[in-house]
Formats: structure tokens, sequence, C-alpha cells
């Protein structure tokens, strides 16, 4: 890479004094040994900083973490996968409550020292029965070479784990940021949520990382789309302990910008990786709007192309078909005026000025064909641009999201509802 | 029925002194002799009144059928099936013009007492060569018989023709109103790919015929949705000629108020049609919201269940998962309280106060499994409601909308890119 990035091993564990522990406790599935309980945790003390789903529907496990992130730092996180804890009522923000007590008191920690995330199907009760005997287990498991460990153990359907750590000068002093995500709860409905942590051991002023998180996640995880959905318990948290022992990073300076740089460059490989890895998906493709007359209008318009059943569905089909496009243009709510716009495939230009352009349809095909291609809308009526990346829509998608039913069969035996 | 309606027979021809036409041009497909060139025509003068996309791009047609309908009023409305007219620039404008005059020619009209509308492929040029050698058999062809033929010569992807047509007692005369319409892709409330004719011998005022039909599409075809995309060329367009020679229908009488309630239920068999017909559906979903803080936030819960992949990927694979549904209703930018929110399948509950409620899965599942069932979200935070008409969505629909392709190498056949 051209970026003074050095790639690193460890996932989570790539920052110094960063530990972590997974393991299986049957909540996935109750016959297989699946990883799904997982802890991260800092020998040091942290600053943290977490950012949460939208929905007004916030998981227990959402909200306890948003509590806890405002009394105190964050040392540690425990996070299940396969049950989501949403729409449980009082009896999940217990379950997740004694989720982060059960774990503070192993780890020392004041409780509100620990976060809490779920990752799963909705409205099912929490099978606490399956995680209160593995505390112990997961606490002692804690160990700097389990960021892979981790990263597969908050997966869902995800086909394989994403991790991604650098390394990078600042100040003299060699500073590491790494970090894990799971399929964007969009994708992947079946277990609904995004998740992503991420450690740095720099030495950083909390208001410089709450800037620098708000920046990247803006600039990544806010630009991706599959389905359009937003999950009940999307979740992106980051710890800094400080051991890489750089004089502190302070708001406003050179080392401030380069540490969110840095930062945005982890989360960007972790976003993409999530769109890559999308339930079903066979395209990734970048959508670049441009000259639209603001920002609103540049994302109005990214929302609605990216999230048409049928632009998706010709995606899929390999069907460079800038009529769609400019039909979801249309509605997008965006001020457009048809005469003016351009869609681009690749370079090469498919609609000009509104109108079907000379381009051989075979060369745009033969680019709609590749996995990841781009696709710039230029609206040609203002200076504001707007970038996402996302997916087509399968057939199979759709075959896979057909029905959770099995889950409601497996907790009725455990006597769950 | 128990409503003072008497179901006809003839569709758009029902009502007296309305003749129609549809013959094969080869738009459609060039190899078959499918129905895709139609002409509606009234005996005698009109009243008309129409209804557009609220899409900004916006087809040649539509603009043409604007432009007229403000001017004048129609007594003849010509369409083409298979090619849309939308974003061809001047040409475009030129044909769908061309389309009115050589029609109004024969049928010795004004130019403006002639409507257009096209629907089909969004992009590609006007084949008029197909078009222009057929005006002559078109008109040749209006009878009083063909209303069936009008009804099959407009749809596309649609698997059957869709109409419909009553007549009722009116100040002591018996008034006829009658109608064809087309679906099956883009359809979302503002009217989607969807065309709808509705012609009425009912002796109507001009402001009680805007007010009647404005009130009619609100309450129906602006309630469906089967994919979320709103296209280019929606047209709802009404004929009233006053043939049944009733007392004219005046604003604010009880008269006013029975042909309106008449209309709504022409269109309203014709719009919920549409969705059991749309591309691929295999469920209609009567989605009733309830007891939201107001009919925005009433609409907005709707149209966010209606329209989540998730939510209709489970009603595909009928599996009642209210969690789904819960989550939509939470990102739906709505003002609700989790807590409060009731889900119900028909009469059964499934979600109380947020929460999984006791009723056996099984029973819900029965449910899910027919074809057609009703929905209601009771979100217990005021008293405005508002209930619209959805589809799922199926593996099939994404096959099916993978690839127009074939359009564009039949167009390059054909030397029109």
């Amino acid at each position: 890479m051209d970026l003074p990035y050095t790639r690193i091993k460890g996932g989570i564990c790539a920052a110094r004094e960063f530990l972590g522990s997974a393991i299986s406790c049957g909540i996935k599935d109750p016959k297989s040994n699946r990883l799904d309980l997982s802890l991260i945790y800092s020998k040091r003390e942290c600053l943290s900083v977490g950012m949460f789903t939208q929905n007004r529907v916030k998981a227990a496990p959402v909200r306890v973490s948003q509590s806890h992130l405002r009394a105190e730092s964050l040392r540690a996180i425990i996070t299940n996968s396969g049950n989501a804890n949403a729409c449980t009522g009082p009896t999940g923000m217990q379950d997740a409550k004694n989720m982060a007590k059960e774990t503070s008191k192993l780890l020392e920690l004041r409780q509100r020292e620990v976060g809490v995330c779920s990752t799963g199907v909705i409205g099912l009760p929490m099978p606490m029965i399956r995680i209160e005997p593995k505390y112990e287990d997961l606490v002692a498991g804690l160990g700097p070479k389990n960021g892979n460990d981790v990263a597969r153990s908050i997966i869902t359907s995800d086909t394989h784990e994403k991790e991604f750590a650098i390394s990078f000068e600042l100040h003299g002093k060699r500073v590491r940021i790494g970090g894990c995500a799971k399929g964007a709860g969009m994708i992947n409905p079946n277990m609904a949520t995004m998740l992503c942590f991420v450690t740095t051991d720099a030495n950083i002023g909390k208001r410089s990382l709450k800037e620098a998180i708000e920046n990247s996640v803006d600039n990544t995880f806010n630009r991706i789309t599959i389905d359009g959905d937003t999950s009940t318990n999307d979740s992106v948290i980051i710890l800094a302990n400080g051991a890489a022992e750089n004089k502190t990073i302070r708001r406003g300076t050179k080392e401030c910008r380069d540490f969110s740089h840095a930062l945005e460059f982890v989360m960007n490989k972790l976003a993409k990786a999530i769109v890559r890895d999308g339930e079903r998906v066979t395209k990734f493709v970048t959508l670049e709007v441009k000259s639209a007359r603001n920002t609103s209008d540049a994302k109005k318009v990214a929302q609605a192309v990216a999230n048409s059943f049928l632009v998706k569905s010709s995606w899929n089909g390999e069907d460079p078909n800038w009529g769609r496009i400019i039909h979801a243009v249309g509605y997008s709510g965006a001020s457009i005026r048809e005469e003016f716009v351009d869609i681009y495939y690749e370079s090469k230009v498919a609609c000009k000025g509104g109108l079907q352009a000379k381009t051989n349809p075979e060369i745009l095909r033969n680019i709609v064909s590749k996995p990841a291609f781009k696709i710039t809308i230029d609206l040609g009526v203002g200076d504001a641009n707007h970038r996402i990346y996302a997916s087509d829509l399968s057939p199979e998608y759709i075959d896979f999201n057909r029905s959770e039913y099995a889950y409601w069969k497996q907790a009725k035996k455990d006597g769950l509802v």
C-alpha cells in the first residue's frame, strides 16, 4: 500500500496489552462447537467510545452498553452470537446486565467497565442457561493470540471472519490499530446486526478519539448498504489503552488527523469486507454520486439507487440497465433535472444528458459482469458528492431469508417460549 | 355484494358511448401477435381528469398527457405497451406528440383531445416504425365490445388482464363506471409502473370529478406496494361523457359522495388485483397500522414494514416473524415506544407490548401459510390509522427482473441504438 501503514496480524489483539477469548456455549447450535461467546479485555485502563444503531427498537445490550459508556470507560466487552437479545423486555435487560456483572466480577472490574453485545434472532429470550456456566471458561481463556477466535465467534451467517490491523509511526512511537467485524444486519437478517470492535494502543484524548470514530464511521459503516434494513443491535466500539506510550494525541494536531485517517483506513477495510460477504451477494458496487445540489441530495440519490429492488436485481443479472438507475434517481426526492444526468459504468458513459449514450452495450455488459465495479451518477446541478458501497440482491438471498421458524422450534424445545 | 352496485361486463366499454380498439404492432415481440397498441374513445364530448407519477423523471407521454389535460378535455387515449418512451429526450417527446396527432386526425379531434400512455422498457427509443403503419387499423377497429382487448393490450409482465365495471342508480338514472389497469412491477404508493383507465357515463361537474378521482386514488392506488419502486410512467385517467343523462352531479351533494364511493370501489378492485398479480407474488398482505401519533407516522410505519426486504422474504417463507416487523417499525422514522407495540396476524396476537406473546407459533404459521392475510400493528401512542396492501418478495421476482438485456439486443437489431 502507498499509505504509511504496515499491515500486521492479530486483529483485536494486535494492539499491545489487549487480550481476547472465545468459546462455544451452544447458542448458535447446541449440537456444534461453533464459537459464540467472546471477550475482549485490556490489561490497562482504557478510553472507550461507542456508536450504536439509529433504530428506535434497541436491543437490551445496546441500552446497557450505552449506559456503561456514558458513566465509565470500558475495559472489556462480552459478546454472544445466535441471539440478539432484542424485544425481550425487562428480562432481556436483566440478562444483559448480568452478562456485564458476572464478567466484571471475574475480571475484578466495576460492572460499568464491561460492555455487552449480542447478535442473532430478534424476539427470543436469551438462553442464559447456556451462557451462565461458561463465564469462568471465557475469562480463563483470555490470551494475546486469540484475535482470530474472537473474530470468528461474532460472525453468524457470514461466510468468513473479518479482521484487519495496522501499525504506523506517531510521535516517534509505533501505534497499532486492529479490529474485527461481522456482517451487516441488513445482509444477515437471520442474525440481524453489524458489530465492529476496534482496539488501539494509542495514547489519545477522549474528544480526539470521539471525533475520530465519528468521522470514520460516517465515511465507512454509514456508507454501506445491502438491503436497507437497519438492525436493532448495530454497535461499533473502540477501546484505546495508551500502551504505545506516544505523547497524548490532542484535537486539531497533525497527529490527530493521522490517527483519524488510520482508524478510517481500518474501518474501511472492515466495512467493505462486510458488503463483499453480504448474504448471497455476487456483486460489490461502488456508487459515486457527483454534482448534486447538496450533500443531502447526493445521499438521497445514492440510497434510492442502492436500495432499489429493480436496480439490485439488474446488478445480479449483469445487466447494464441505466434506465432503472435513472428511475430511482427520479424518485429519490433529490432535486434533479433529467436532462443533466450522466451515468457511467467505470469510465464508460451509458447515459448522457438523460439519454442513451453511444457506448456499445457489450462494453458496459463486460463491466457489470465483473465481481466489483463502479457506477458514477453525475447529476450536473451542483458540487456535492457522496460515495457508498452496495451489493446486488440475489434470488438466493430471498431463499436464505425466507424463514427463521427453526429457531422458534429450538426455543420451544429449550422451554424459552 | 352488499353494496348498491351491480357488477357488469365490458371494462372500459361498459359505460355508454365508449369504444375501444386494440391491435398488435410488434413492440412487445415482433414475432408474436400480442396486443400492444390500444385506443379508448368516447363518441361524445368528455370531461377528463388525470393523475400522474411523482417521479421527477417523467416519460414523454406523461408530459404530453399532462399538457393536453390542462388545455382540453380528452376524448381518446392511445396506449402502447413494450416501450415506456421514458428517458428518450426531444425525440421521445416528438414521438408521443405524433401518436396524439395522428390519432386525432383520424378521429377528427383536436390533437389536445387525445391522451398518450406508454409502458415498458425505460431508455430505449420508441419503435415508431412499428406504430406508424398501424394508426388506421387501430381507429378502424373501434367498437363497443373491445374493453377486454384493451385491458389485455396494456399489460406487460402481468399474468392476466385486470378490468372491472359496475352500474348503480343515481338521480333515478343508471350510471356506469368501468376500468382496466396494469401493474406487475415498480409498484409503490404514488403510483408506479401502473396504468389505469376509467370511463363513466355519469354527468358530473369537473370539480366533483377531480375530487372523486383524487380521493379514490389516495385510498386505492396510493396504498399498494409490491417492490417500493415508483415508475416514470404511472398514469390514472378518467373520462366522463355524461351519456347516462343524470342530473349533473355537484360537489357536496349526496350524489357526489355516492359517485365518489362507487369510483373508489372500482379502483379498489383494480388496485388489489395489481398487488395479487405482482411479479412472482405469492402473498397478498393487508397491513393495518393503528394508534399512531399521526397519519404521517402511520404511513411511515406501513411503508417501512411493507418495503423491508426481510419482512417480504419472511412473508414469502410463510414465517410469522414479528421480530422483523418490529425492527422495521423501529427504523421507520415514526415516533414509537417499543413497549407499547402490539402485532397481530389476523386476530391472533404475536407480539404484546414489544414482547413475544403467548400465542402458539403454529397458529400464526397457519395464518401466514394462506395466500392472503392481514397484519395489524398497533403502536399504542395515538389515534391515527393507515392501511396498505402489500406483497411478498420471491426469489422468482429477482430471477424475473435480472435482465432486460434482450430488449437492447432487439433495439440494436431494429437500428434504434
